[in-house]
């Protein structure tokens, strides 16, 4: 399969998600408990995993699979690196209001590709580190509020620890999938059985939430597997399929891309949410929006198409071009 | 004299420009006839070409000098189609607000462009025209209204007419500097013989226009030569400099560099006398401004740095690499 096919997959699922999940909701609200969501989704990726490996197993050359516990031990750290974001996600939501946090969340492009060039040693071009610039700076563009929006909070007055965890934020999130690429690409096992070890301890780690949120509130809603199914409409289930699909899509890409091509999935992915928005859910398209798209359309050629085709002059016969003009064109770039 | 020299004075002194204008007022208003200002500019650009060509006579080699009514009739062209983009500019006016009209005026960078490619048969490369569209992407970003301002009509509104007006005016803008710089650049005239072919006639129709504004009004204010300095302040005199000095500048680049070059000068311009504003006038500066300024740097260096410092993988030692990571250095881009 192509990259660019499950990159292009996983952008129209992304955006997708925002969409059934505005639909699945009653009134603006939630009739089922969203935070079950997450753990079916890991059920899910666990089960179709399963069965993927179940097949390759009864394949002609059976997958590679390392069981030692030396290796099996390193697949809950993405986990745990999430349950960190997430909490220190919670302590920035203190200091700072959800438009500015969404902002700041563009950052996370670039120390994805900080710590993809750190820690994964890889190497990228001028243009390529310009070209992710530009992502996050396309994606800031798009979401600034317009005039006449209710929310007019400056992102500039927040405290200094709100823009300090947002760093943090941003940084963990990176390693997170810099991690995972690590993980999937350290050896050549088959990518069902990696993603096996990868969603077990997904679900567990769910589970634990689940259930730390139960003691939290002192049962008071009853333990939270008696709530898993509650008040779930067809919709509902497409929004964990939906999760699901993102999720598989995603480990393929960490195996056979690369982290940036996720952040650019990702990125397209926020914004074709937004133009959908315009359609499904009537929201006013602004200049912002539409400025952004075209930064991020610049930011994607210049990332991925070949030097070549970027920085070769055309070639093209010259000889009808009237004379009076032939000698301005002997400059190509002013000197001095 | 290194053409980015005189582009970074002409960055320079176009900033100043609005700052000055804005310091000439009094009390929001002018004490003085605006309209006058243009006139003196081009006696003061006709004056210093004069004494420069003056001195270039007295020199051991005499500078190439064209003569013929053939040569010298091409001259007031410049003049004509800055005429007719006066009143283009007007009538756009009339269909949309000042600030759509601000923000069309950022399609003058693109057909400049175009002009440049298909009249000067100027080659540039894909990378390039990304960084011309990124550029005024980029001034675009930075007049976006922020959320809380006053004016808040929608730039998607304004009657059809209104748009193609924007557009006739940027194609004539865009002429009228690509058909100077063809101009300039035909002949090995010396620049100082032809910048006062070209101000002569630049000074006889801003005459020709003040004396049309007086026919107008019926000569109530007086004809226009006893305003000329009517209420002149000290700044109003700096104004008249400036714009005079900025006027040689672009001549200078004509010649010598070209179009986008100037168009690169006057867009840093505007995004320098924005964050001037800041501290100068107390404007508030918007996240668009920064946006907008990280994007037009970025394009800056698309268009002019020399391409193999945008394309070339940056060459480091990877001995010291652990283990671990090398299998996933190997690939450079995704592959399928």
């Amino acid at each position: 399969m192509k990259w660019y096919l499950v990159a292009g997959l996983l952008t129209l699922l992304t955006s997708s998600q925002g969409i059934l999940t505005t639909l699945s909701q009653t009134n603006g609200g939630y009739r089922y408990d969203y935070a079950t969501i997450p753990f079916l989704a890991e059920v899910f990726k666990l089960l179709v995993s399963s069965f993927l490996l179940w097949r390759e197993c009864r394949g002609s050359s059976p997958p590679r699979m390392t069981t030692e516990w030396k290796s099996v031990r390193l697949y809950p750290i993405p986990s745990i690196i999430y349950l960190i974001h997430n909490n220190v996600q919670f302590a920035t939501l203190t200091y700072v209001d959800t438009s500015t946090y969404q902002i700041m969340g563009n950052l996370k492009i670039v120390t994805t590709a900080i710590l993809f060039r750190l820690f994964l040693r890889r190497k990228l071009s001028n243009l390529q580190w310009m070209a992710i610039f530009l992502l996050s700076v396309g994606t800031t563009t798009s979401q600034v509020k317009g005039c006449g929006e209710a929310s007019c909070d400056s992102h500039f007055s927040s405290p200094i620890q709100g823009y300090l965890l947002g760093i943090l934020s941003a940084c963990l999130s990176a390693l997170a999938g810099v991690y995972t690429e690590f993980l999937m690409k350290r050896n050549n096992d088959s990518l069902y059985w990696q993603n096996i070890q990868l969603y077990t301890f997904g679900a567990i780690f769910n589970m634990g939430r689940l259930l730390l949120d139960d003691f939290r509130v002192g049962f008071e809603r009853g333990p939270w597997w008696q709530r898993l199914f509650d008040g779930y409409s067809f919709t509902t289930w497409m929004v964990v399929l939906n999760l699901g699909s993102t999720g598989l899509l995603v480990s393929w890409l960490m195996k056979y891309a690369d982290n940036i091509v996720k952040v650019y999935s990702t990125s397209m992915a926020m914004l074709l949410t937004m133009v959908l928005s315009v359609y499904l859910f009537n929201f006013k398209p602004t200049v912002q929006l539409f400025l952004g798209i075209i930064i991020c359309m610049m930011s994607l050629q210049m990332y991925f198409a070949p030097a070549h085709m970027l920085v070769d002059l055309p070639v093209t016969s010259n000889a009808a071009a009237p004379q009076t003009l032939s000698e301005v064109a002997v400059q190509r770039s002013p000197k001095s």
